[in-house]
């Protein structure tokens, strides 16, 4: 009788979200590998196989040669470089061709404008006159993207007024990427439509979830949206699924949403990876979202996306006057025993993520409302970045 | 601002116990070392820093050196290798004090019995005459235990009528250890009372559940136990916690026990570490028991022990006609979607512990009665096995 093995995974990105995949495929036998830039990173620290490199063609090959299944952590890998890891006959998931709309903001608007779902009004534009342009044309204040390389806020320009003028100067157009403009929206909060597609076009969708930004980051999440319609909720997870299915997504993907002030629903942006939007699902869904990736990328059934709990709250621990985590640990596990905390072993950076924390409630019992779920994921979260010391 | 630091924790033992503790530890940030006595283990396949041999003196202080607690997934340490340790100024947890009474079934009986604890009628016997002599005194059969290396039944020489005849000729005899003779109980059932204890006395017990043994070995567990009276569920974790209290233990103690046909209680084994009848704390509790030994042992505050949902069934996937487990994974997930899955990547040998399945559910909506459940997590174990084809 041969010895079972694991499925053997490799996954590009040394951040969080390969930290957190490797630890659900723990579970699933799966023996992961990890190709990380640097020693020391979040998921290398707790990986078995650590190969240390860029994502570059050649060093993708040798570290893809032995695996059944490449997966990423983050959107900035070569298609070029997938494409070679396929012609090895591993399976590439997601794909060079699905990938392409979350690394590039204007291919997106172009590929969802095109299936008729609901976008920001949007125009390439080639300098800052261009953009005045648009925003008086659309009568409105406009943002500036650069189509690739952005993330957490980064390579975004938001205007400085009503008026429609556009803040950074010629910021943007100095980075040789096309630039995008879109109508900034008028919207009441952000959503989060999260859905696992499998090769086979086996998908489940997740809960949609309100999220809250600052800066451009995630700070907050609150599993079901609270009061969100549910027409609106089926429309968002319909918007995901059909985007899934058109683009060819394997694996996890986040679609994240306007509802604007009107009541209608507007794509904000893609990501192909396990999202910060969907971190609530380790403690509070079935199947978390990176339990699913992995059933998604090794062609597996895909796992109930069921929540557990009548609401979950995520909040982001954001590096603040802190510099010793695990320190704190002892403060938040006293006050709250049902609190899950979730540490990264990231060095700490003022505003940088690295943790976050979860608090599940039926939504009726003492402590488990939602304003107090939220109290509590908040307390913990704030201890953590040194804005309280008790 | 200095870097932080995970806690480092090493664990002795390349066992699935290490393996799902150093998940539990990715939460966190622990930094998990693993000293095993073989390569490949189920540990060793998925920790980031592993140290080949076997815990003697010199290998366990070369080892522990640089870290902050040294903990243990099996209770066959010698004492005086955890002492060697602990004088490093490392915490060593549980430490070899309190570890005599998990290693040691003699001494165990003759501690329990000294503080009152509700033990099985015993004797040290020095022959198979003295067997025989103490059966015939308590007018009933005897079960034959070595004091030491035992475990999931092996050591253990059950009786082979009602004659109180002891099976097994001199085997228990001739191991070269004192052996205990302990009358064999007449039981409705076995329960497993498990807590966590901290270094200052914090301790969290865990809903009394049923455990279900063939051969020895656990194979079912239902949380919590069906139908047990309230007073005796109390009363079970009143005698783990005192248990832990008086012995001293830091980390988990699982306090298997008899509930008699007469309606009382007698503790069988006890166990200082993760244990099988805690496996389903992982999707069943809020806080697993492998995060709790993890908070005790590094002196964390411990957290809640309260199940999610109403009934949680765990059920052992133990090696049989499958080699290739993860090639089953697709027909068991397929089937049931919120079936969870844990496999400890090892392989397969017939009745070896290779995985374990379990199922939760509120106990009234479809598929979530009890025996529903259970029928759930026995068809995927089943099909793991082999013994069932579809």
């Amino acid at each position: 009788m041969p010895p079972p093995v694991g499925l053997r995974v490799g996954m590009v990105g040394g951040g969080q979200l390969a930290r957190m995949t490797h630890q659900a495929g723990i579970s699933l036998g799966v023996r992961f590998r990890l190709l990380a830039e640097a020693s020391g990173s979040a998921a290398g620290l707790v990986s078995p196989t650590v190969t240390l490199g860029a994502p570059d063609t050649a060093t993708l090959v040798a570290f893809a040669r032995d695996l059944d299944v490449l997966t990423l952590d983050h959107e900035h890998v070569a298609p070029e470089a997938l494409a070679a890891v396929r012609d090895l006959g591993v399976a590439v998931a997601p794909g060079p061709e699905a990938l392409l709309y979350a690394r590039d903001k204007i291919a997106m608007r172009e590929r969802l404008s095109g299936l008729g779902l609901p976008c920001p009004r949007w125009r390439v534009v080639a300098d800052r006159a261009a953009a005045l342009d648009f925003a008086a044309e659309i009568g409105g204040p406009v943002v500036l993207k650069v189509s690739r390389g952005g993330y957490d806020g980064r390579g975004v320009w938001l205007p400085d007024g009503p008026g429609g003028l556009v803040a950074g100067g010629d910021g943007p157009f100095a980075r040789g990427v096309p630039v995008l403009a879109e109508e900034q929206v008028s919207h009441r909060r952000e959503l989060s439509a999260l859905v696992a597609r499998s090769p086979g076009g086996q998908a489940v969708a997740y809960p949609v979830v309100q999220s809250v930004q600052r800066d451009g980051i995630c700070v907050e999440v609150v599993a079901p949206a609270p009061g969100l319609d549910p027409d609106l909720a089926t429309r968002a997870q319909e918007i995901a699924l059909r985007t899934a299915g058109e683009l060819g997504v394997v694996g996890p993907l986040a679609v994240e949403l306007f509802e604007t002030t009107a009541g209608t629903l507007l794509v904000n942006e893609l990501a192909m990876r396990p999202h910060n939007t969907g971190h609530w699902t380790i403690d509070g869904a079935v199947t978390s979202q990176f339990e699913n990736h992995l059933r998604a990328v090794c062609d597996l059934p895909l796992g109930s996306p069921t929540a557990r709990t009548a609401w979950t709250v995520m909040v982001n621990v954001l590096g603040g006057d802190v510099g010793d985590l695990p320190s704190c640990l002892r403060h938040v596990q006293a006050r709250d025993p049902s609190l899950r905390v979730h540490l990264y072993d990231k060095a700490v950076v003022p505003g940088r993520k690295v943790g976050h924390v979860t608090v599940s409630g039926d939504g009726v019992s003492a402590g488990e409302r939602l304003e107090e779920l939220r109290a509590r994921a908040w307390h913990a979260a704030d201890y953590f970045a040194g804005r309280i010391d008790g």
